[in-house]
């Protein structure tokens, strides 16, 4: 191949990538099964540094590193907050840039990826951190829209839920500016608005959205609902916390009475009550094909990354 | 091989399975080295998703898995614990479902294993569920039985502890039903009598056994002592507790007066001091072999279900 | 290789050395790219037991075992301390002889490593017991001296911190021993001296060595100063413990004002800020690189004890 935009390269944010690089790492998506059967990463060796918990994150990378043929060294749980404790991010950063050959890293402060990839010489992937930044979740929930409808550009997507705090959605966003979808929809209340830096990113690229607050009035439009959950201790009044809940809550009848035949249900999982067990069988349910796809995406990733 | 009757099976209850399919399986253990040096299971991932705490299962399957060459991907104690809190079963399930070619379970919930069975396109191995189910400690086991004396069928079994509670006891016992043993002595204080599930079976077909309160009384006929733990909350009279424990002791002395000469000692482990030390030199001892072989049945099963 | 010895060997003090083993070791380490290729250790598996924690010296081996083709299997955190609880540590070892090729072993009690290596038939590495044993610590620390400065004899250094309660500063003291150092400072406050085990095996050996209590005073004179941690719970008085800190923290100015040139520093890792941030650009710092060498001397070792 004789330009990858990905050799080498730290993944610290899903706007450092243009659309054809998008486009080129899906095509590696596609072909994932061939990359597992090449091995391309016998030998190597990916670091798990998750300081924030993550079963899914952690375990779909480390899926993915496995297939291709690498091994895994983790810094699990416990060990990760006394590390957090007892040594400063950097001296923690440079031993595993001794150890492995790239670097995935999960924390909960904005900027520790970026932090992280400028101490180590390996490259480093950011499988989320702050409130903003989860680039590999949006590649993979982009993956799964041009997976489901053949293109991400032309649709209309609404994105639902907590737009605040949420780093999946605000990425998803954020990643959905390098497409062209026909109109974007951010539902949430207004507690939990996209934050200013996210609209900025809109404002400045000329974007098509909306803000609003009510599901049932935009559902009727939508060929993507994205769903991300609202944390209760977002909301301080419980009252106004039941309320938001009941009326962002995702049930059968709801997409049977309003939504689009082809309207796909996406989630970046662990969801809590945001989407009723009545939708998993339905066809609008597409967030196990999500999950199922996150682990291609991420074999292509680090192929690319550290074979490609 | 024409017939495996193990290839992408759930393996969810030791009476699932007939004395000609645990046949195959110990011939294959039996040739676990072979297996080992094929690493039939090259590029596939086995997910260890251990709900409950087991330190010796989880590692020898994880043994197992690795030997045969493939990796495995685990939900680790406390992820376990805030999986198992802040998500339903289903999706967990769903998602190692996505990323593994097999998945082991734990679980203290009875059924836990045949709900994820259910869920999971991926064969899903019990690794242990409720107070009834650990049929691939019933497996090795069995197939210790089989080393040691050449035949499972024939000999007089004791089983000794909680046969209430305890899970690997149960399996054990079940597993006795698909052969013929000349008699099983159950032997437990009436508080811990196997369970009527358990007793129905062994009704069902006809099987040769009896309950009893005394080792000391059972033991000058006994071929194979598989003793169990008795865990002190179960017991709620302290002094009754420890006269129980008493009892149930075994130590060299006891074993010398009044074992026949090739009684073979099982437990499942780990003991707290059901057995004294002083027995582990001596040639009653075979829970060590026991382990030992647990990783050439998990090998075997792996490889049947998976590569077979 | 005629005379390889390290095959099959128990690893549990530096002293069961001799020089001759280390400078067989460390070319094995120079060569530690040609063992990778090798993937000498592919279908075994290796043990790792840290029944006190340690992100650091696990992961280094993790790293090696992997670099080799090996598999690993692990006792984490909250497993070791229940296992180290419900289950006597021979039981322990009993079942990872029966899983794994090689068992690491980490423990807080003295004597750990070397009562494990009479129960397992595998070889027993020990990664670090009680407060004076650290052998593959004290093998990468002066594989690190002999990488910057070609040689380990002749030289002049200092030990700087805990010396009494430290076991990566008694490990290389101990290895110290096996050479022809010009001289050793053993720095420390009067309550933290190196144990009296310690100086006994120095004093036997006649070896050149001195008890100072200030770095200051003996800093010109070093090749290489080897720093550790002062524990805050050691020094009873919270006065006399800030001001031995502060006596003892190397900086970049007290560096420039006493070292000389070629003054190289090592620290085990992880420090807390016994040495300034300020020092780890300059060419005095050799930690980064100490901790690097580290995965390459475990490659080494790993790689005689099992394939060698």
């Amino acid at each position: 191949m004789p330009d990858n935009p990905f050799r080498g390269r730290d993944v610290i944010s899903i706007l450092d990538f243009t659309r054809e690089d998008l486009e080129e790492l899906f095509s590696h998506a596609d072909r994932s099964k061939e990359l597992i059967r090449r091995r391309s990463l016998e030998g190597r060796i990916v670091a798990l540094a998750f300081f924030e918990p993550s079963t899914r994150t952690r375990m779909s990378f480390e899926a993915a590193a496995k297939r291709l043929g690498a091994a895994t060294i983790s810094i699990s749980g416990e060990e990760a907050i006394s590390v957090a404790k007892g040594e400063n991010l950097a001296d923690t950063i440079a031993m595993l840039d001794s150890y492995a050959d790239a670097i995935v890293i999960r924390h909960k402060y904005e900027g520790a990826a970026l932090y992280a990839s400028e101490i180590a010489e390996a490259p480093v992937i950011n499988g989320g951190d702050g409130r903003q930044h989860h680039p590999t979740q949006a590649m993979l929930d982009l993956y799964t829209v041009r997976k489901l409808f053949g293109r991400i550009d032309g649709l209309v997507y609404g994105v639902l839920g907590d737009l605040r705090y949420g780093r999946a959605a605000s990425s998803f966003i954020l990643g959905l500016t390098l497409f062209k979808p026909r109109h974007v929809y951010l539902i949430s209340p207004p507690q939990l608005r996209a934050r200013s830096e996210v609209i900025e990113v809109l404002e400045s690229r000329g974007f098509e959205y909306n803000e609003v607050e009510s599901l049932t009035e935009v559902l009727p439009e939508l060929d993507v609902l994205y769903v991300t959950r609202i944390q209760k201790e977002r909301i301080p009044d419980p009252r106004e916390y039941e309320a938001l809940k009941g009326s962002y809550r995702v049930t059968i009848d709801l997409l049977k009475s309003k939504a689009r035949e082809g309207l796909k249900i996406l989630h970046p999982l662990p969801r809590v009550d945001e989407i009723d067990f009545s939708v998993d069988a339905s066809p609008y349910q597409a967030y196990y094909l999500q999950a199922r796809l996150g682990v291609d995406v991420r074999i292509a990733l680090l192929h690319l990354v550290l074979a490609g």
